[in-house]
């Protein structure tokens, strides 16, 4: 049934529409995970995502997984049974971090705010104040179109004290990511959703604090396969040991990726992205949709938008799929039957595939 | 310098040589992981790995995640707090195996074999009825080319109670791993050995005695990306639910190399690997190189042959890879340095290929 994979204009969530070029990659012959050659390809891998991360941080790699996998690697790496874990929470993807640290042990506390609002700076703040190992918070949340003010959460929890923990996963690539601008101490992103790339891989950042924590553990990681120590010893060095064999081609996809966005600049994919979302943004206005989100805190890249009174929004996605070939993503949790998720991602970030979609919105609605 | 990757002829433990189809499965355009079409994909690749499994295990996944996810996600699952696991080991990946369990909370004992040589059944057996929660071992042992007696041990560990637990990272594809037969409780398998797709995915199944297991846990599985009742909602069922983003790509990729299996009959897979071992051990004869394992226990897949005296294992590795485009692999552990590992595993187990080697080894010896 490959036969009925064709080309379809992806706008959804993620992932998003790849570039031929990292299809190409993906093709090409594997080669072993200790061969020169491909240790040579992790290394510019790790340097072109320092560039993407914007920070300098040594630790910088892909792990073998999709970006779910990296924040569970965040937590299980830096959370010890027993430490203080707060997470603010405005979608899916912060409910679910407060779910994955405390199954490795963590308390848990968190500052909930209404979905489709960012998170709130002052309220925020007095809770951070209260003292914590680790303060995690979502950039972009892909549930509900929202960027969080990273920027000014960033200094707070750093003056206290705590770890900081960012998920970057759709952000990465379509806006500014200051990692090492905000200091931040441990970052995961995906492949699937700015950089193009199939979904498979969490780009990953640990800044030296995040580091140290980690080498004065007294447990063991729970998990072995995303064990950072232990992965250090296959991507870092010159000496590279076998940990686990490496998801050879998935990472010739992402090496294509990042020379892609490394050609077309950071900050051009940047202005791409927001033009993508101004032009999509004007012409739901002529349809008289509205977004869930004031516009200070869109994400250019996932555009929530609120379904008009007696839509049934699954007949618009299907009918968009099958009719037009592009997909748009659902709303989740309480979200779900009242929003659609359009998604400017990547490739998928481009006047005509903007155009396309709003053609078909027209005529669907 | 992905311009540096060219084909190369994969003779060490995986991964092996990628047939060009699913070369070109890989390069498929990405559809969304909740697209019908890409439902439909998922649902052939869990029936085509019941064939491969021998089982109609019902939980029949591949994980998103190398072999070594699988390994994780088996002792992630079944291993509450204080469960007494038992580990036969007799190399690398029993070891590991003991290692994971450990780390999750486990009560590990092991029996340990000397390297070379298969669990023995009868020292195994006493140490199994003493009762224990899991008991574990690895049907193909990468790092020493034993084929381990899993058709013996599994009457054993059935009667005694205790949950089975086999690897079959590298047997899967090349030889019968009969899981229903065994009645084995949690099986896992990796991709880039004899199915001959690339690493990044992990064949796993779990039978219904596994699956109650679970169902009566008390404590959340501590790994939220590979927690299986989390991973049943979206890969079974009339409505899947997200949990996290598949790796599209991948499993196309997957599901070609299975759809190749499945055209190729296993009866017929099986015989090939057998035949090109034959081959192998007859030219390997005429060099003067032996083997580490005694016949009734060798693997086809993955030989281990010894260093001679005077010789420097890893100037030929690398005159392999550099003058003839062939890599082979280097002995672990108190093996590094006295073995080469020659894997004959999916599309490399052909008669061309082990000539192409022989050639290559004589003129470098």
């Amino acid at each position: 049934m490959l036969s009925t994979v064709t080309e379809t204009l992806l706008m959804g969530p993620g992932p998003s529409l790849v570039a031929q070029s990292v299809r190409d990659a993906l093709a090409l012959p594997t080669i072993g995970h200790l061969d020169p050659r491909f240790i040579a390809i992790m290394d510019e891998i790790k340097a072109m995502l320092r560039s993407a991360f914007a920070t300098d941080y040594e630790m910088t790699m892909p792990l073998s997984g999709t970006g779910s996998a990296g924040m569970e690697a965040v937590f299980a790496n830096a959370v010890e049974p027993g430490d203080r874990v707060l997470v603010l929470v405005n979608g899916v993807f912060g409910k679910r971090m407060a779910e994955v640290a405390g199954r490795l042990g963590a308390t848990v506390s968190t500052v909930e705010f209404d979905w489709g609002t960012p998170v709130a700076v002052e309220a925020a703040q007095a809770k951070i104040e209260e003292g914590w190992d680790i303060v995690a918070l979502v950039h972009a949340e892909t549930s509900t179109g929202v960027r969080n003010p990273v920027e000014a959460i960033a200094p707070v929890v750093k003056s206290s004290g705590a770890l900081l923990v960012v998920d970057v996963v759709t952000s990465l690539g379509g806006l500014t990511v200051p990692v090492g601008g905000w200091q931040a101490d441990f970052v995961y992103g995906g492949t699937q959703k700015c950089l193009s790339c199939p979904p498979g891989l969490a780009p990953f950042t640990v800044s030296p604090v995040g580091m140290e924590r980690l080498a004065r553990r007294k447990a063991a990681v729970p998990n072995w396969y995303l064990d950072l120590s232990l992965l250090t010893g296959y991507w870092k060095g010159a000496k590279r040991s076998y940990h686990h064999t490496a998801p050879i081609n998935m990472l010739y996809g992402l090496h294509r990726a990042l020379k892609n966005l490394q050609e077309e600049g950071l900050d051009a994919a940047v202005a791409r992205h927001r033009a993508a979302h101004e032009q999509l943004a004007l012409g739901l206005e002529s349809l008289s949709l509205e977004f869930l989100v004031d516009p200070e805190f869109r994400l250019p890249m996932l555009n929530a938008v609120r379904v008009p009174d007696g839509v049934d929004e699954a007949v618009v996605r299907s009918r968009l799929l099958a009719e037009a070939d592009i997909e748009i993503g659902a709303g989740l949790g309480p979200l779900a039957g009242k929003i659609w998720r359009i998604g400017l991602m990547g490739e998928s970030a481009r006047p005509h595939h903007v155009d396309r979609l709003l053609q078909a919105l027209r005529k669907v609605l």
